[in-house]
């Protein structure tokens, strides 16, 4: 099956936002087992969409378009789907309740330009937007389909999980291309690409189903072996001896996989422990407490989070001795230690976890540069401490710390279960 | 003049890599006055680029190509353009002698394979790559051009300031047609895309020079207004009136311009009000702290910031009143403001942010439903409580809710000074 993406917006046009969308798509299309060619963007102009997306439906047979299903007069989307396809619109009572519910829920007034996003061309089918206010929809027509999606990143790839997935699978099932190609991701943290690349080796050169290949990610790297088979268990007993030895030799540098996330096998593992953690963040300053609290239920084993900027909130609120700020400075083991120590104990936690560092760009001296990061985990009689020196901007540094912390945690779980 | 932007790699086709140059392209041709209509994505596929940079040809005076300039057999770029443009190709002295320069400058051996790197279609100037192997070019013909730059990003990036940017200025003039496009963005937050647009109607349509359009973003909208003159002052006396009807219409909806950021506007008001902050969060879970400290210099202003998802440490840590707690739970209006008040009082801060409600996805009830959230600001003898229901899932509600608090924090600042 082939499959093509057009972007539209006149902001991705003019470069002032990048088209992250494109490249979930097409990783998705990839995943999926459908082949794309070419990719195109354009502005919110109806003429100019109208030959992007009849272009791509010439040559594809299905068409993913994002962006412009908004409420406003520049949002084309809907004219063009249809004018490509050479249908009218209609209102569609299934978006209008949809988009009628999403007020309600809220309790806001819905402007009379929503109703807008309840049109879709002729022949569609409405796509659920769990969060946010347009649907999509898939017009169908001569063996061939449109899907048309949001271009709010958060609201594509929710749509494109709970539906689009699924779609483009059962149609190319119904094609009868109904291999499988089946994907599984190892993620792994610490080692860089380079590193993991190297451990693959073999596995990554001159093999063609499955195939491997390696991601970089923000203080991760993915490891995805796909394997193309005529039904899923035989896909299956492809990928096992594979994922077998690249685990083998990854070992526990190998965090999750799939869409597993590092913060949610942190918190399962801090379940599984009956672990009540408590964190004190200092150069992170609350990014650590934000990842966790993306996982649903972590409040039975967060007690609090104290973001300890200044010595004054390390000693108040962590009993961090005075000396050691004085002969070690903030951004030390000892400081580190006491740290997670201090916000454990008082927490009545567990565990503790203390990052302290210097995320830049000023602070920064020749024996402690910018980028110089220290974690430490402590409790039920053991501790941890790692000192790290990470390249990059203010926001980099922290994302690398964050990472680095909740690796140190899960490690320390590892061990100790 | 009509440029457009073919961007050429498999990489970027599937998705493996976001296509940051196809950005960085398209701001520099909107920059110097040249108008895009079409983007293009290919992989390294002869047949295919061919039929994409003819495409793009057939309708702009200069298409930009970038990517599949390197030494390997999968860069195809050399022989695509040669092949659109219908010349063949040839081994240009001027290139191979700035291959060799590099080579000897770095004292490495230089391949047989690199030779490739000097070969360009007929006709062509050579582009000087000055931070790496492959030269770039640019061919002329039928009063057309196609400018080809390597991919990587820095390679790209410097060829384009130093040798791309001249050219394209010089062709405009030569064609008599040289100009500035200027803009400017204002940044809403509050109102949705669907308000402002009402609030903003005769100013987005009908109108030419300057074009005004609004963009969406996560619990934030940009009004984008953008002016083409022979230059940047007739610009920016084009772009004036428009900005300051705007602004009158959305006030202090506008938290800030072109790329500011709003935790970044929001350290800006506490340095200029000598504020010292103290942050309590529930439900965002340190998102808040997190966005503030992405701002260099925030640790003069804010003390700390507390993560207190229980009852607990919400007694604990900030002094809220078992009372309030079970008369009318942790998310509730006085909670809001006792979590305020007693953060500020605990850390001896002038100001203290509250932010308290339920993410979901369980924990929700009739009454007090997934996405209610409390937001409270105390301190220099004032307060200020706000309830929202938020839509979207767990992280939906936790980015939507910091974003009101900060700006609720904003707003609270303004008025104060």
């Amino acid at each position: 099956m082939r499959a093509e993406i057009v972007t539209i917006g006149t902001e991705l046009l003019l470069g002032q936002i990048v088209d992250t969308n494109a490249a979930y798509l097409a990783r998705i299309l990839s995943a999926v087992g459908y082949d794309a060619h070419f990719r195109q963007t354009v502005g919110d102009n109806y003429q100019r969409a109208v030959e992007a997306v009849s272009l791509a439906l010439g040559r594809s047979d299905v068409v993913l378009v994002s962006g412009g299903l908004g409420p406003t007069e520049d949002d084309v989307t809907r004219e063009v789907v249809a004018g490509a396809a050479g249908v009218p619109l209609e209102l569609s009572a299934e978006a209008l309740d949809q988009v009628e519910a999403y007020f309600r829920r809220l309790g806001r007034e819905m402007l009379a330009s929503q109703r807008r996003q309840a049109l879709v061309p002729r022949g569609s089918r409405v796509i659920p937007n769990p969060v946010g206010t347009a649907p999509g929809f898939a017009w169908e027509g001569d063996g061939r389909a449109i899907v048309a999606l949001p271009g709010v990143p958060a609201e594509l790839e929710a749509m494109t999980r709970s539906w689009v997935v699924p779609y483009l699978q059962e149609r190319a099932r119904r094609a009868g291309q109904s291999g499988v190609i089946l994907s599984r991701v190892l993620r792994v943290t610490g080692p860089g690409e380079a590193a993991v690349e190297q451990a693959l080796q073999d596995l990554l050169h001159g093999r063609s189903n499955p195939t491997v290949a390696t991601y970089a990610g923000t203080g991760e790297v993915h490891v995805r072996i796909t394997a193309r088979a005529p039904d899923e268990q035989a896909a299956r007993a492809l990928l096992a001896p594979v994922e077998r030895e690249a685990l083998r030799r990854l070992r526990d540098a190998v965090y999750g996989f799939d869409d597993q996330t590092l913060e949610s096998v942190v918190v399962d593992l801090l379940r599984r422990a009956s672990a009540r953690l408590a964190v004190a963040e200092s150069c992170t300053g609350g990014l650590v407490g934000d990842r966790l609290t993306n996982v649903p239920g972590v409040s039975e084993c967060l007690v609090e989070d104290l973001v300890v900027y200044s010595n004054e909130a390390k000693m108040r609120h962590l009993g961090v001795d005075a000396r050691i700020l004085s002969e070690h400075g903030a951004v030390s083991e000892p400081c580190a230690l006491a740290m997670a120590r201090g916000v454990a104990a008082r927490a009545a936690a567990d565990l503790g976890l203390a990052i302290t560092g210097i995320a830049g760009p000023g602070g920064g001296t020749p024996t402690k540069p910018v980028g110089l990061v220290y974690l430490a985990v402590a409790g039920r009689g053991d501790t941890r401490v790692e000192r790290h020196v990470f390249g990059g901007d203010r926001i980099q540094v922290k994302r690398r710390s964050a990472q680095a912390a909740l690796d140190l945690l899960r490690r320390f779980l590892l061990e100790a279960s």
